[in-house]
């Protein structure tokens, strides 16, 4: 079974085994293949309507929420867990709750890589090219800390705000799962969930 | 006595009363007057070096900390407070701790029209103009209000997690202050205490 995530920029091939990631300009190559996918970019909807062995699984994904608007890949996040916090580390942060199966809302931070880059539009004295790592408990003594702990330490507080279970996932979560090490971390989450419902609806 | 800060792209005079704030460009019109300024500008240190009536108040401000390279502005708004977390809600939010008239540290976090920016580039759907005022209790049910929470809440967080007196000041801090009620919020802060120094010092 393949299934596949598509965002803005990249599509995310998951075979079971291996995780392969495309521009999204270069789909075409799986165009006679057997895919289910998720789709969060619209521009290439048309596109995916042609190739007739691609199953959108955005229809089969149902969520109890109030939540407007909430991104298919978000939903299938958090498809699935019973209790928790879903968080999904990438160019945003999407911060999901869960509570006894019922999505109770959510909340978006911009992702490490810009706020790194704001420092350094804000003031040259504040351009850092790594994040240092930073021991949250005690305050920073110098700049360079300063700014690592400025990213970090708000993220880190917004998202263990609630007590409960924390799931992480995304290009930094690694990095996040680092200061929550209690959290459970899975880069392949999405794709866990996704093979789960495939299975669960028979489709493949 | 005219008191003056001079940042990285403005510079604001107070006599007491009145706050004007002009482009650095535009400091040449003070030349003559009697001046007690604090400057992070760079850029301006030989011009004001030629201001012979200007005293620069950097020498008289002592602060007890192990931080390395914090700025003058940062000292002057920490300089006399006894206890507490002093935050300047600027281009970069400050946050510093004072403890028993010890500065222990502190941090920095973008400024919230760079967090707000952040979204607009991020993806067009997570572009917002204003920020929605939020009911930071609540999980957020749609898009525009994850986008608020998600700016405001983890620089709340992270701004009240001592537990101590709250001082803001800076552009923002109205909006800081909105959600944080509590803390003492003050826009000529850095004045006050210039004036108590610059008295105490007998320099004007």
């Amino acid at each position: 079974m393949l299934l596949c995530d598509i965002g803005n920029s990249f599509a995310k091939f998951y075979d079971g085994k291996e995780l392969k990631r495309i521009p999204i300009t270069q789909i075409e190559q799986y165009r006679r293949q057997k895919v289910c996918f998720i789709n969060v970019n619209p521009k290439v909807e048309k596109l995916l309507e042609e190739f007739e062995n691609w199953i959108n699984l955005e229809q089969y994904i149902t969520l109890d929420t109030s939540y407007r608007g909430l991104g298919v890949d978000r939903k299938a996040l958090c498809w699935g867990v019973e209790e928790g916090v879903i968080v999904d580390a990438g160019s945003a942060i999407t911060v999901d709750v869960m509570e006894k199966g019922r999505h109770k809302g959510g909340f978006i931070i911009p992702g490490i890589r810009f706020l790194q880059r704001d420092f350094a539009e804000i003031s040259s004295r504040l351009a850092i090219n790594t994040l240092q790592q930073v021991d949250l408990t005690h305050l920073p003594q110098n700049t360079l800390t300063a700014i690592s702990y400025g990213i970090i330490k708000p993220i880190i507080l917004a998202i263990k705000q609630f007590d409960m279970r924390i799931y992480i996932t995304g290009g930094d979560g690694e990095l996040l799962h680092h200061y929550i090490p209690e959290a459970l971390y899975d880069p392949l989450l999405l794709f866990k969930h996704l093979e789960k419902l495939v299975q669960r609806k028979g489709l493949c």
